[in-house]
This record gives C-alpha cells, structure tokens and sequence, in this order.
C-alpha cells in the first residue's frame, strides 16, 4: 500500500517502521524533522507538510494528544484539503469526545475514518505485536487491514463507531493503571509485615493474576526502580483524566479512576513525572512513611 | 497419616474429604453433626469433640473466622491439652493480629504451628488444586506435605514466621477484590458508551489481563448474574476489613481497600451479602443510575 | 457611576439591580434579551452589543462559565476594542487557568483587570449581602469600591493577582461542597441508629458547626427535600471540577475534591442535577440503601 | 449529690474538679493512683477499688477506650455488684456496639444508664463548659442534672436509648476530622498558588464557616504548628474508625471516613500519632510534595 504517516514519536517511528519492513511505501511527516531521519534510512519518503502525507491509500496519524491532533487535522485545514476516498487511520489515544466530534467531521468532508488506539509499548511496537482495537466502516477497515497485519498481532474489530475504539482504550488503561495501584498498595502491606515483595509477587503471578501487566510493572515495584521509563507517569495520568472524562460525558462516577489520579498527581509533585506508571508503588510505600 | 480434620465447612469439607482419597486417616469434628455425614460416607471417622480430632500425626482446621477459631481453640482449652509432638495447619483466612497471637501460643504449649492459608475457591478446593501459602518451622511443614500434596496443586513456602502466610493471603485476597471493583467500573464506563461489555472482557482478558480471576468475575459482570455465590460478597469484605487492620497495624494506609470496603457495604446494603463477590459490579452500575 | 453589565443570570441580575437602586447608571446586556426586562423596569439602558456595556467607568461581566467568557470577551473581540482606561470586574468563577490567561490579555490590550468573584446565591445577591473576593491592581479596585459597596457587605482585598481571587472563590466552593457531603453521610449514619436527622443538625449547628452553611443545607436533608434548587447540583460539580483543576495546575491532589466529583455524578445519573446541591445528601442515603 | 468517679485522664480529672468546685462529694479512682492526688488535694476522697466508687447517689465513668472500659466494668464484675439504683452515668466516647451491649447489661443487673459523651477538648472541660449529649432513662437523667449543670454548659437530651448518644458523638467527631482535613485540603490548594492560608482562613471564618472547629484548627494549620496537641491524631483515628463500624452496624457506607482513615494513618506514619488532629493539614501538603 501507499500510506502516509504523521506523528512520529517513540510509538509512531516504531510502527511506521513495521510498515516498511512489510514492503509498503510510507510518506512520513513529523512537527520536528530530526525524527524523521531514522525512517528515511529505512526507506521512507520524508515529506514537508501534513498534506503532503494526507493522501495516497490511507493516512495514519499518531500524534501526542488532542490538542496536537487538533492543531494539525482541524486548525491546520487537513480534512478540509483530503483527498477524495482517502482512509484515515488515527492511532493515537485521544479523548472520547474528540473522537466523537472528528467522527463527525470525517463524515462531513468525506473522508473514511478508522479509530485504531492500540494497546501495547513502544517494545511491543517495535516488534510489531501491538493490538490494534479497530472501529469505522467494515470497507474502510479491510483496506487498511494490510498494514494493521504488518504491525500488530492482533486487530480486534469494535464495531462501527469510532469513538468506541478510544473508549475501549481508555477503559484497558484505567485498568493497567489500577492494577499497578493496587499491586502498589498491596507490595506496601507486605514489606511493612517483613515479607519480600518479590516472593508475593511470584506467588500471584503464578496463580491469580498471569500475565504482563503484574509480571512487568510488578517487578518494577518489587525491585523500587522505575527507570528507565516504559510508559511515563504523566502519560498514565493523562490517560487516566481521559477516562475520567469518558465516564463523566455517561454520567458514571468512577471512584478507583479518581484515587489513581489523586496517586499520579502525588507521583508527579514528587519528581515522578518522567518515571515509569510503576512509580505508583513509590506513592503507597510513602504514604507509609518508607 | 493419621490426621484430624476441624471445621468441615464447604472449604473443610472438600479438603478432607481429598485426604481421605489420597489414603489417610482422617477424624472430623464439626459444630453443627449433620455436616459430618458426607465425610463419614467418604470413610472418615466421626467424632465427638474437638480434642478427639486434635491428636494423631496433624490437626487440621478450617474454622469460619476468628471468633470461631479462638472459641474452639483458646477458650475451648484445645491448645492446653494438645498431645506433644502434635502439628497444627491452620488453614483459615484469619486476622494478622490473631496470627501473630497463635504462633506465640503454640509455642508455650509445646505445639507446633502452620498456617496454611489457601488460594482457591471451594470448586477449586473438591479438584485438590488449591494453592496453599504454608508459613512455619520447616520441619513441621516436611511433615504434613503429604496432605498438602494430596489436597493442592502447590505449596508455597513462604517462611518461618505463621503471620505471614496470613498477611500474604489478605493481599492476594485485597488484589482480587480490587480486580472486581475495577473491571466493573470499566465495564460500567464502556457499557454507558453503549458498548457490549462482553466484547469489552474479551479483549482484556486475551490481552493484558489473562487467567481465571478475570474471565471468571468478569463473565458474571458481563451478564449481570450473581448467583448461586462462588464467594459471597459477605466474606468479601470480612477479608477486604482483615486486609485494612493488616495493613493499619504496619502504619499503612489502602486507599484502595477503604474504597472496597465502602464498594462491599454498598453491595451488602441493597441485599448482595450472599450474591457473588463480583455484585461489585452492580454497585457501580448503580452508582451511574443504571 | 456610569457602568455596563454583561451577563442578567439570577446573579447578575440581582447585581445589576443593586447598582442601579443605589443610583449609578448601568447599561445592560445579554445574550437572551427578554432577561434585559426586569432591569430596565428598574431604570437599566438595555444596549445591543455587548461593545456597546464594555465602556463607560467600569464594565462588570457576570457570565456563565468559561466557555460563555471567552466567547464574548475574547472570540468576540470585545478586549481588543475596549476604551483605554476601562476597568473590566468579572465576577464569575471561573477556572484558575482561564483566570491567569485574562491577567495577561487585559494587560496586553491596556484594560485595567479585577476580578471579583462572590460568595452567595441569588437571594444573598438580592439583598445585597454578597461577599466580594476582589483582586487586582488597588486603583482599579478602589474605582470601582462605589458598586461593590452597593452590592456586598464586605469586599475582601486578595492582592494583586487576579487569578487569586478566582483560586479562593474555588477553594470556598470546595469546603462548601465537601460540608455538604460530610453532613449528608454523617445524616446517614445516625438515621441509619434511628436518631433523628433534625436533632443532630440542631446539635452540630449550636456547637461546633454553626453558620448558614450547615443550618442552610443541613435542613435540606435533614427534610429531604432538595427543591426548589437555590444553587443546582450541576454547578456544584463545575466548581469541584474547576478546584480539581486548579489543584492539579500546582501538583496538588485533592482526595476529597475527587469523592465528591464522583457523589455529584452519581446525582446527576439519577437526575438531581437540578435539584439542590444539598441532594449529595441523597446519594448518602442511597448508598445505605435507603 | 454524693458520686464516684472512676477514669482520671485529662477529661475526667476536669469533670471530676468541676464537680468539687460545685459542693458534691467525690470519690475518685484510677488505674494509676498518681493521677488522683490533685483531685485529693481539690476535696476528693481517694478509693483504693473502682467498687468504692461505684457506690452513692451515681458513679461516673470516663475511662479510655473499649477496652477500659470493659475491663473494669465487666470482666472487673462492677456491674454485678452495683448496690440497688445506682445511676451510672458512661461519659466516654465508645464504639456504637459496647453501648448496645452495656444498656442491656445495666438492664439485666437493675442499675440505671446514662450515656453522656461530651463536646469539647480538656480546656472546655476546665471551663465547665461542655455540651453534654445525654441518653437514657429519663428519671435517671433528671438525678444527675445537678453534676451535668456543674460541669457543662448544656445538656443535650437525646432520647432514651444510651446509644444514640455514643453514635451521635461519633457522628460529631467525624464532621470535625472532615473539617481539618477539607482545610487541609483547601489550604494546600491556595498555597499551591502562591495564597496565604491565614487570609484564606480569615475570609472562610468571617463568611461561610464561622465557629471555633475552623478557627481553631484553621489557625494550627495556617502556622504549620502541631504541637502541642489539644486533641492528638491517634485519638482522632480511634473515633474515625468507631464512627466506621458504628456506619458499617447499619450498613452505611461512610466514604469521607475511609479518607480520613487513610489520612490518619499517613499521619501517624510519618510520625504524627502524637501530635494535633490538625496535622491532617500535613499530610495534605506532603502530597503535594511540599
């Protein structure tokens, strides 16, 4: 296929760059041209406008946030100026109510668009085993299934409105962020009792709670290291006020969401900002004085 | 061996009668007679007082909680005229602070102790594929491993100090409930948006969340169906307020556990006592007016 | 004086009002015109831009939020064309960060800047009772003390930051809702006993609690009767949100902000956003079961 | 009135000076016998057995917790041996629980009960100045008016159900410890932006929040000064947590309590257990940080 591909931060680079490695031909664009330089070695087109990526089969977009999305698909005239029949595939996590609203635009400027937030790390990215949760028109989704296979594992299909892709995501990461807390607190109540966080850990890592998420973040805990950061505690927390949100716009009070915000806002007036989500562990083992 | 079995509730009752398959002697004692039937037909001998079973190689006991294990055991002067020599697996989910209690008073009189909490609901206990968190003097452990074996898929050993097989289970049992309350805020978030929260379980649980606590409370949530119990609701928040005194004891706060508390008298309090642990899941919905 | 009013809500009416009976001129606009009325009735120049309420001595905007704000003082232009030597007093509450941005433009564009934002609801503004939380520069203040004197009792002087005013009005929202929910579960408790809710209230009101904040609310719910509304629940969460924010705009989390974000949504989910802000006296209850 | 008076503590010693001041007869006991010597040399006859004491027109009681209190009055059997119409009058703050227990105890043993927990700190109970919130029989708290009158400045009759008082005293204690740490709260709110707390707490305590809770704490806060204490954090957690119970009894969930909880043990953790109920204004700021 012929994609565009704007956006090109750690998650951005690394699956643009599972686009080549596929055999397809991928126009990049990033707001800072230095991070364009490592996709052009791996065969892409370095382009000097969004427009410029904004056409061929299918455009992705994995920008920052709302506001960064905002600035460059709305107040910078990209929709306006698409071309006919163009898919476009945003990646990114953005709120439930942008997603809603470009929906909406989409629709009236005639462009296709797919809601694809994906779950998984840069690593994850890298290796291209991300899970893709997918949602827009059957049609346009098979078109662009071609690169969703070079990148990820997994496309779960989520139906046809596009915001409940983004739902879907901030729920997974209300998730995460709540496993950590609690795994956190629950680390906390061991140690202060004498006993080692890591053999709690192995014990409900291989009973009632398999998987990544405890094994990883679990570890990180246990071994009171959080970095160098996988995922940042500032993104953790924007994800977090998005799922707050999300549930607000339904009127559904989300009572663990809250407490998960009120803990990363003590993580980041502590300095853990740029430290690993993990850092959570940090903020349960101080609240009990250690 | 030649054990005695205390407390033959669903948890006892599945527990010994798997010592009796794997070939042992066991004599039960039960405080209300008729639960002694099934064991009797199973070959277990029956008797009439808590001393008769508190003899032989082991004892073993699964009283319903605190309250009930320090009547039988302190007050009923058990400990007092135990035989010399005799081991004594506690199995229940007690209070740390009770914990800490017995250990001191089995070594004044001379008995040796271990607590041997279990991880396992009672389907999990009739299998014999209980994990089971074994705290106490090594050589006390060696000796009634063969029950063990014979009743769990695992024993983890996890020290000399009895307490901490107590503290241990809390936490696994306070990672649980956070699980539930969790996955059914999410799914209270992605239902409000109109999404199936079935396909919402779906992803997480062949994604970021695998293993059984997920699929197994989530499938209850996901239907929206709390009955007949696996674990009540009830004997939730008796572990959930175990959990918060353990950790009050060691000066640490469980900002998650006070919010579970408060979740499970929400439960308890529109008649969900004897529902399912996951009738976490309504409360949540109802908080959102649904 | 001669002043414009921008913004006939039930408090800028009352506002307006006051100003005209005490005998300065005031001319007056707003979006819907038909709330222009009441105000002329009383003497009031109904203009039809808001242009032409922006000049004069001082100009006062009593608008809803901060959407409402920005559209017609910024989007509209209004600050841009604004005669040199105009004051602007923008009474409402509005977020801390809105705050801090409209220092800076009314600074760039020349316009003295003071924010006042009030503690009372319409019926105190009515009887001219309010309290004024006024901050900015001291000679524009002192311009305008003439209209504060004939709308509060007391002007409170909060320095020279504008957003100071508006941080303190969102903190005096905050203790307010957080009084309201505190008495409402406390009211629970002792109803829940079979104790009078009347009797508590007349017992906290005589001893530690007295003031109209506890009588005022307290016998809402101690009747259980949460209309008609004199400040809506629905206000009442957008200055929790605005708190929330302001908090996490300097690293601060506010735990009790974030439960009492989640109480008004659960009102609102069941349709009290309405009703009074003491019906968080009712999702007490509810919670109980009752 | 000839009386007894058992429990010598800060409150009790004042109560029970008080009493001699107004012209009865006191017989005093304590635990540690040091504590009764000032009360010797204001008039007291010093007992050697709490059944010395409990004996005349009415014996008072003020022992510290639960515990105490049962020790010396059941397990000591007191009870048993009250000679015929004694009046016991129980002004200790106890767990809604022991009070249901007792009022049925001095019904079977014929010796009438009045509960009558007190509002104010030891400085009040110098002054005479308590509120006083008695229950119980009417007859019997007509007998001991006279020592009420004597040590407080009102009596607050609150039905004929000894517990009522208790839960209503609970009930108090935690709108109190809300109110400290909403200020807390506030305060770090204000701070954060760069706000004096003491003019925050001047404009509150002149407006919404009149009252010696605000002012009083308030001030401890605003100085950042904890010591020395008035009323200590450890003694503030012992009331939170009886108010939890005596909400979980009827069950109510009570969110606020399980935060302040969980500030109390933060608290405490860092070294706050004896220092002012008002240091729930540190942990406020240490989250953010500061």
């Amino acid at each position: 296929m012929d994609i565009g591909f704007i956006g090109l931060g750690e998650m951005g680079g690394a699956i643009a760059g599972n686009a080549l490695k596929a055999g397809h031909t991928v126009r990049v664009w990033n707001r800072s041209r230095d991070r364009t330089k490592a996709l052009a070695d791996q065969g892409a087109t370095v382009v000097d406008t969004p427009e410029q990526a904004f056409a061929g089969d299918a455009a992705f977009s994995m920008l920052a946030d709302d506001s960064a999305l905002r600035s460059v698909l709305i107040d910078g005239g990209l929709l306006k100026h698409a071309p006919k029949g163009l898919v476009h595939v945003n990646m990114a996590t953005i709120s439930a109510a942008l997603a809603g609203e470009l929906a909406e635009l989409h629709a009236q400027h005639g462009v296709a668009y797919v809601a694809a937030p994906v779950l998984g790390r840069p690593d994850v990215a890298a290796a291209g085993k991300l899970n893709i949760l997918a949602a827009g028109a059957d049609d346009a989704i098979e078109r662009v299934q071609p690169i969703f296979d070079a990148i990820g594992q997994k496309t779960w299909r989520v139906g046809r409105e596009p915001q409940h892709a983004n739902v879907l995501k901030l729920a997974a990461n209300f998730m995460l962020a709540s496993a950590i807390e609690t795994f956190g607190e629950a680390a906390a109540l061991v140690s202060g009792h004498g006993i080692e966080t890591q053999s709690f850990l192995d014990i409900i890592t291989n009973t009632l709670f398999p998987g990544p998420v405890y094994q990883g973040y679990g570890k990180m805990i246990a071994e009171r290291r959080y970095e160098p950061a996988l995922f940042k505690a500032r993104l953790g927390l924007k994800d977090v006020r998005l799922a707050l949100a999300a549930a607000e716009a339904v009127d559904t009070p989300l009572p663990i969401g809250s407490l998960l915000r009120d803990s990363l806002i003590d993580a980041i007036a502590h300095g853990g900002g740029d430290k690993d989500f993990a850092v959570l562990g940090e903020v349960a083992v101080r609240r009990a004085g250690r």
